[in-house]
């Protein structure tokens, strides 16, 4: 099939359309493309204008590569009548309407677990940044703050604590894997109790945070999970409290979680995603028991080496026929 | 021993001078004093200002809790010729003359093992700080620097990097045990190599820089341990390497880790302690590579509460002619 296609013009080849800001597209862009073409629009195009500008191209593109800014919903899909593949380089595919992509018959590809490691760490990363107040002390000492910085007040331990976590997928089994190393006390809550993992399941968010005092989320954004830490979870979880957050920002209720931090109803979080990205309420800002990450959790170079290559081997396979690498659907 | 003591006047009990900055003797105060006289000047005096106001307590002073910015060398020890009991709120020993206290037959008494989890926290928190540029996003954020930091450079992915570690006592084995949780490979070097441990051991710090990409110092401080990680380290460390110092500053040559930090022989570092504290070298203020920290690897609420506690019953304990809980000599 490969052999196949390569004796075609180039012009005739499958069609893979970049969706993305130039800087994730120019990094996706892959190396060799034996059996498709690429069309990386290296600039921040909506898929709208550049039909608008290009139709002819409607009909002729087979696949699309969409990071999370760059949705894949109903109307994107209306406009591409010959799509059969959509590959998302990212963990979450809730930018995507993969009810839509399956009555198509369109396959989705995401990053599988390639990131896994690295969100775990950022969760982790956030939490102990939270907990031992190290951003705040830097920031007072780079402020040379010094006599401030050497009175600075008492961080809280963090080995021993109890840590429920929300969503016990692959990230958060790594999570629980590395808080395990520093004596935490690990439960969760999930869709559905996991038989063969031995940490106490709580049926509902709201149980968990009762009986912890760190809660880490790592569940998918979906109707069931949007706002499902709300004032009343952040209230049982309580003054001492630390919610870290690397799923999506829409699992918090943003509103109910800054009036918690402002008014001590809680004592901490650590946020790599909101609700409306880019945009980070500024409210956030002053607060020192809070620290911001601008979604952030898989951007390592080690991981965009990594998913530049995942993406080029679904594509690659998806047009010769193979199985995909990280099939969503 | 103790109910005997009771019997005796307040002032005929032997004397335990708490020798700290008021912050730190507020908090060791010890609640029940059955057996001994606490004298806390309650302002940051050093002894020897103390005993020139107070010429009586020279021959009275039979214990004394110091921190580490408060020395009991032997100009000290010589002020004291009832002294019979030194207690450090530390893990580190090297602000105490161990050899004169043992010449003179005086007892000294640490922190034990107390402070192991948090400091092992504390060196993990600042390695995943430096590798995922947490705090300099962070900063960025706040600084509402929106666009920048939505553009933040790529960080550096945690798992399963290489790492050596600086000695391997309690500490050690503690941050041994987190890092291996985030699949990375240990080895380690210190005086001699550990018959019960399975890490690979390099018998100098230059082969274990040579060998790994992160180096986490959790050793004492001594003649043999000063400067340790000199220039030749580093830059076998190499370029994209990270130094994390949880033990004393002057384990480092401070002035070459700068300039290495500058030049980008090295990538970046996470530094709780430094060579004179409580001064910082203003020019690490400026870098963004740098986490600093103010010597805070100890600095939890729950801590603070268990070395209180320690300190009592190690005075109890010695004025009862029991064991010292956690004896150093």
């Amino acid at each position: 099939m490969e052999d196949q296609n390569n004796k075609f013009p180039k012009n005739n080849l499958p069609k893979v359309f970049l969706h993305g800001s130039p800087k994730f597209t120019s990094i996706l862009q892959p190396h060799h493309s034996h059996n498709f073409h690429i069309i990386n629009p290296s600039s921040s195009t909506h898929l709208h204008q550049f039909l608008s500008t290009n139709p002819h191209h409607a009909t002729d593109i087979a696949a699309i590569v969409c990071t999370s800014l760059y949705p894949v919903k109903a109307d994107v899909l209306r406009l591409l009548p010959s799509l059969r593949l959509v590959i998302t380089p990212s963990a979450g595919t809730n930018h995507i309407d993969l009810s839509e992509c399956r009555s198509r018959g369109i396959q989705v590809a995401g990053a599988g677990n390639l990131f896994s490691e690295d969100v775990a760490d950022m969760a982790v990363a956030l939490l102990m940044d939270v907990s031992r107040k190290i951003s705040a002390a830097d920031r007072c000492l780079k402020r040379q703050s010094l006599s401030a910085s050497w009175n600075f007040p008492l961080g809280s331990k963090l080995s021993g604590k109890k840590v429920g976590i929300v969503g016990l997928g692959r990230i958060g089994l790594e999570v629980a894997q590395r808080l395990e190393a520093f004596n935490c006390i690990i439960s969760y809550n999930s869709r559905n109790k996991k038989p063969l993992v031995s940490y106490p399941f709580y049926s509902t968010v709201l149980d968990l945070a009762t009986n912890t005092s760190i809660l880490i989320l790592c569940c998918e954004l979906n109707n069931q999970t949007r706002h499902i830490i709300n004032r009343e979870v952040m209230l049982a979880l309580g003054k001492g409290g630390v919610i870290v957050n690397v799923g999506r920002g829409a699992l918090i209720d943003e509103k109910e979680l800054l009036r918690c931090l402002i008014e001590g109803e809680i004592g901490g979080a650590g946020l790599d995603v909101f609700e409306n990205e880019p945009n980070v309420p500024k409210e956030f800002f002053a607060l020192d028991n809070v620290v911001l990450s601008p979604h952030a959790a898989v951007l390592t170079s080690e991981s965009f080496s990594g998913i530049k290559q995942l993406v080029e081997q679904n594509l690659i396979a998806f047009f010769s026929n193979k199985p995909l690498i990280t099939p969503v659907i």
